[in-house]
């Protein structure tokens, strides 16, 4: 059975699936108090009609991350639509594949064939080693695949982070023609830069971050994962100088300081590298905004700042410029 | 006659050629004062060595901006080369094409090709008709190609504002295609975005800021001769709604307030061409410094701080990771 | 008969009178919801009671910037006036000049009077061409004197531009005895600084943005109505040096670039203007702040912070230093 | 004997008179070591040609902010003019008064006439009576006179403190009209608030820091210098209320805490004061700077980044606008 | 009877004393309203339970800074504790010591005892003079061992300003060791740094500010102190020159400019003292954050970010690292 | 035979001594060059009279971080000491101990005494058994004693990092106690904090940046120590959750993202190193900027800017206070 939209299904349609909790929130409104959950799948999420009173005791027992078996119809409240629930009750978490639960970017198999194939083309063999401690290991494959590459700005969903890093990669391939610079060694960069968000993010309920990305960052993270990875390969699979500028593409890719980069950029590759990362992230982020109606009062064409773009401002007019249809 | 090879002339060789004077210094060594001259062509430039006492008049007509005929030898003054100059004369300004003695990026048909390719590709008529104002005009052309793109920075060589396009252009389609932005209007905005770079420097002599270039910015310049071009068309070649979208484009280009962009950007398109506009830029700039073997002392990997990188240093050190030769 | 004093009506006072809606808001209270109106007139505005339930219905149909009648009764809740509302209705948009229903400054011909008399002094006959180009057009007149300053900042109003124009000038002529600026340039300078704000803002109904206001800017929209005013006069009004002096003016005044200033001033004229506008603008708010008895709690002196002020507190007390009454 | 132009003086021009020496400094050049002395009048300065070798001995004694007798005649070196010397010796310091050999702004007497003048119109008899502890003061209004309102930028002439604050008065006037501020207590926020000048500054003979102008700052010593005034006096002169509001203007006339105001402007005469402070300030550097030949290469209308004003760079070309001779 | 503890006391307690009135809200939900009390003493702070619609008449007359009489009942509500209000009366101002209902470091003598001791050894007998003007003063002493040391961040609390001070000389002298700073006079910097806050404080009631600590900041009110203390003193009880050395240790003491400091440390002394204040009142706010378990989700270690330590989050997750119990 | 004293050799000592070569510097003063070496012992450093010409022979096979025999006779230029060389030959590089000719802290072992003195006080076993790692192996307490804890800043000398390890341990225990913070934890940052510059610097000729100090930074690198000196071991010497902690006290003890802290402290023992930490280094350069003469004009107080301290200045006057003499 396929899953519902819950970002487009109608009002009137009735719902009887699982779905994930993504936030549990009790509010007060005087002397009433009410609880209202926000389910989610990987199509998007929907807010439930507030529990009032002693119907509370229904969702009692529900947290932030449960999966809840959910019938009910979709409703809506002052133009908003909104979850009528007839009835819920929570999953073991064992009976389902919660991943399928959350905002996904679908079938990566194309990301990664896109990603192998550049890999092969690798002249180094030093450097293709060195890859290989992760890319060819399937358990890296499997996590890193999952992880999304930020928790709620862009390419926040499953599959993200493997995905924004095949857009750093072409991006970066494109500039490292143009500036001449190794597109091999920029590659190595596009492939490591973020795997210290393998240990900086959990994503098995809600997406958040875990205690040592918090208090290491995943540019450090990745930056021991490396060390882990290569340091008990006898004989050493890379040189130590190669080793090196390895680690100053990972610890330099926020290209400042107060971005969180320990070191700036010095080399051709690590500049490329940070360009390509931040053209990947920020257009992401812009084209988030845009495509979310949310932002735009009815009748503007001028979003509310946002966040995602640093407090700027979208804008979603546009023309055809007279194209005829069809081309 | 080709022109000699200022950069790599060995100790010995002997030139007489014309030579474009760049610079002269007069300096002043206790009660001892001599003349120093800066001479280039389009591979480089040379010093000569200091005129003495009285042999400075033979170069007291001299300004800077003249083309002269120099006879001398390449000589070497505590290890640095220089010119020891036999004869020198100032060649009447019509005589010889002083584009020839600046830096160039050589030929630019290619640049073309790709830029007019990527033209008719444009699907929106009044798109690709507000862009043959410009660029079907052979005037704008003829400056098009020789202006820089920068005074001193990235690309400032005859030429290098078409090269820049070209990059920018280039690194904008990869980033259009991976964040689905529209990629004619990025091409558009690639075209257009320093087009006021032609009314902001001069590059008849040294390269040199014009003074409405410094009054009112190559960005603001670009949008008025937009404004321009278009105004007195009838009927007019594009809606005024779209000629705003081209105006966000140029003056949002330089991304933030604080780097002179009179507004940020505000669509996908906009932040696109941000984005590959920095990245031509950028990482030009650390090629310029990781290729310049003066930045560094002779025993160092590690560059003294440079401008062109916002005070940066860079790191020449690189490996073949145990590449194959030839491969 | 008189339009009624919103800001100081009394308790019970009956009103019957056309208003401006200036807000419409939809609030929910647990399962209760309401919707509350914002009326203005150009003495202020005054929030209605809300409209519980079904009486929602009787402002189904109206929304911002439409022009109602109302007939109420001003009443209280909790300490704060509000109008409590027997009778409303949308009128036509064409039976009332809305104008007449937004904050104004009252009688604008003094301030034409004052700036028509300096422009008559001028002495240089291409200066006074130029801004004769737009201020002896009836039709720029007609909507300078109507236009605000700001959105919601200082001179919020409509005719707050042509106030604050001449507040401007007035200041600027004073700094300009002081250091010796040419009068007549700087006059120039605060009569074209706003004048892109005709096409940035719009004050058909409540103060808005205009798309290319968004998009372009006050600042480089003024550049541009200069240049389409000036570019089609045959012989030209002034020279083309004589242009770029006035668009630097235009271009600088607001000082730096992080304030959204595409170039620095660099002449004396220039800086003279960014001070008197900085002057007239900064005071101004300082003024509304100290003004608005909303952003002190009743027993101090001392207000909250405040955005129109940076974020600073204002301070409201005061001493009459034995002044004598009278004097 | 009138004081000899030093600005002007032409080449062959022979002078005879006391000088103040200004710098003394020693060069070395290879093995040989000269000493170059800067002397100054009150209507500019010039160097002297260098003393070489034994010739220093000459000079040996002479030490910064001595006076000198010279005999010498103008000279040129590489097209600057220096001070050719014949003949130099110290004079007692008590036989020539030094204050006539400092760049000064001339006859004070006007400044005076404009502030008494202003002051006696004060409505508050309070508020007269602690300016009057000052401006009634013969020492105060002696020293006031005087001291410059910086050492090396903004008005650093003698009398240059009691000018700047003439033009901060006169331009608060106009803004105090236009946001009807107090004019009164922002006259007196003028007359107060460099106070702390006088002991921040000597000028006795180069214009120098006191020390505790280094450690406490010439805001908080106007401060304390108000209190000290104030505080022995019985009755008290003004309340206390009164003599805060009166510390507030001093304590923030810089307007922000990066430049040194320990608070805020929080009042509307402190906004008022610190904006004409800054437009009395900034526009004088920026006439400095651009009266300053010194500043540009020789054809170039754009000066070199000044630091006067904060690195921009000036820009000298003008023009007539077409206006008549004479009028 | 001892003061019931706020932060512990369990459901169920019954209270019946004195409290002091922190804040009184008044909240409105749809057409319900209510009022809600903050009640506090030395040990904490505690809401009542709301007053609902009629109800509301029982505390109609009690504002901040009251203190009541009350008699209740702890209570929960949704999980968060808060009071049952039985019976409620405001008491005369004069009948408690409202001291003793606010937060309170307690006992103060240890912390007098050690200042007095370090005093004691002081070897220089004009600087002790000059403490001994505020630290032998019966009155001061009474004030400073009462005043916070902050309103609402690092030791607002009776007694804060002492303890602070404490800690600041405690570690000031730690700091003077290594460096060899003159513990003397840093201790003098200890003492005196913050005397101002006497005289920007109220704790009457709630904590504030004073219209003087608002306009005039408590580092410029030290200054001013310092001054009105030594002036009178025939003869004076240290140099002017000492003076001055103090003066610089109060205004330098917030490091830069941006935090307030209307001059940056100059001397040895002053950047002890500056390190020290920053170490105490940084680390306070640290462990404050971390002790307030209200700023972390129940299940997580990381809290929210926080303004006291400037928007930064802390971690609470701690170690034994395998020490026996008891050691 | 004891080491001549470099810093006060008086004129006409004769020299005959290995000196470590600090500088080799070649000038040009006209068409005369001249070439002077820097030369250094542990007690300071000495400039060389120049070698003019063919002298220069002499000298030309000298390179920085040379030992050379020199014989020579301190003299004097223009106030300036050098020294007046009479013979110079390179010493073989093992023929001499060249630590023993860079500046030093000399004698450790009583920091060694301290520190280990806490080490032994330490009460969780796995966090004295982290330490042991490094503290109690021979080959890192040999390097550590003789790093210095900056090339040119604070603490530049042989055994500096040691030395500001003491001190700031010293410091942060003050703190701790203050604030109540874990001091074996803090003890245990304070160890740990600075290992990276063991592979940040190079001190076996003049000190240096190795390039992986360059590309990765001490904080990064002293991450990764502790990771490959703990990982190996069999069972792990703490848990994963105190590594993480430890890791955290190295990588934020910068404190501030934009000082090159990945991460900003979030305990309170992070917070409490970063203080102490600062407080170490930022006194230790204020001691040495007042300690040097040469950044005083003779006559002057105030010290010219120094990028020691920010580029602010610092003040050298002083007061015994009255004190007697022997107290």
């Amino acid at each position: 059975m396929p899953m519902p939209d819950l970002k487009r299904a109608p009002l009137g349609e009735r719902l009887q699936d699982p779905l994930l909790v993504l936030e549990v929130e009790r509010k007060t409104f005087g002397d009433k108090d009410c609880t209202v959950l926000t389910l989610g799948n990987s199509t998007g999420r929907l807010a439930t009609a507030p529990f009032w009173g002693a119907d509370q005791l229904t969702v009692a027992g529900i947290a932030r991350s449960d999966v809840v078996q959910v019938i009910g119809e979709v409703d809506q409240f002052r133009g908003k639509r909104q979850l009528k629930v007839t009835s819920i009750r929570a999953l073991p978490k064992e009976s389902v594949d919660r991943r399928q639960l959350l905002p996904s970017v679908g079938d990566v198999s194309g990301y990664w064939k896109t990603l192998d194939g550049w890999r092969a083309e690798i002249r180094g063999p030093r450097l293709a080693a060195v890859l290989a401690l992760f890319y060819d290991d399937d358990d890296f494959r499997r996590r890193y695949e999952e992880c999304p590459a930020s928790l709620a700005g862009h390419h926040a969903e499953l599959g993200g982070l493997l995905k924004h890093t095949c857009e750093v990669a072409s991006i970066a391939k494109q500039i490292s023609r143009v500036c001449r610079a190794n597109w091999d060694l920029v590659l190595a960069g596009a492939l490591l830069h973020d795997i210290g968000k393998l240990e900086s993010y959990r994503w098995d309920g809600a997406f958040e971050y875990t205690d040592c990305g918090s208090l290491m960052g995943h540019v450090v993270l990745g930056s021991l994962m490396l060390e882990r990875r290569v340091a008990p390969i006898v004989p050493a699979p890379c040189t130590e100088h190669e080793l090196m500028l390895l680690q100053h593409l990972i610890l330099s890719h926020h290209g400042k300081l107060e971005f969180g980069a320990p070191v700036q950029p010095m080399t051709l590759e690590a500049e490329v590298l940070h360009y390509a990362d931040n053209a990947s992230a920020k257009t992401a982020s812009m084209a988030d905004v845009l495509g979310d109606g949310d932002g735009f009062t009815p009748d503007s064409m001028v979003s509310r700042p946002d966040w995602r773009i640093d407090r700027r401002r979208g804008y979603r007019g546009a023309s055809d410029w007279g194209r005829e249809p069809g081309t």
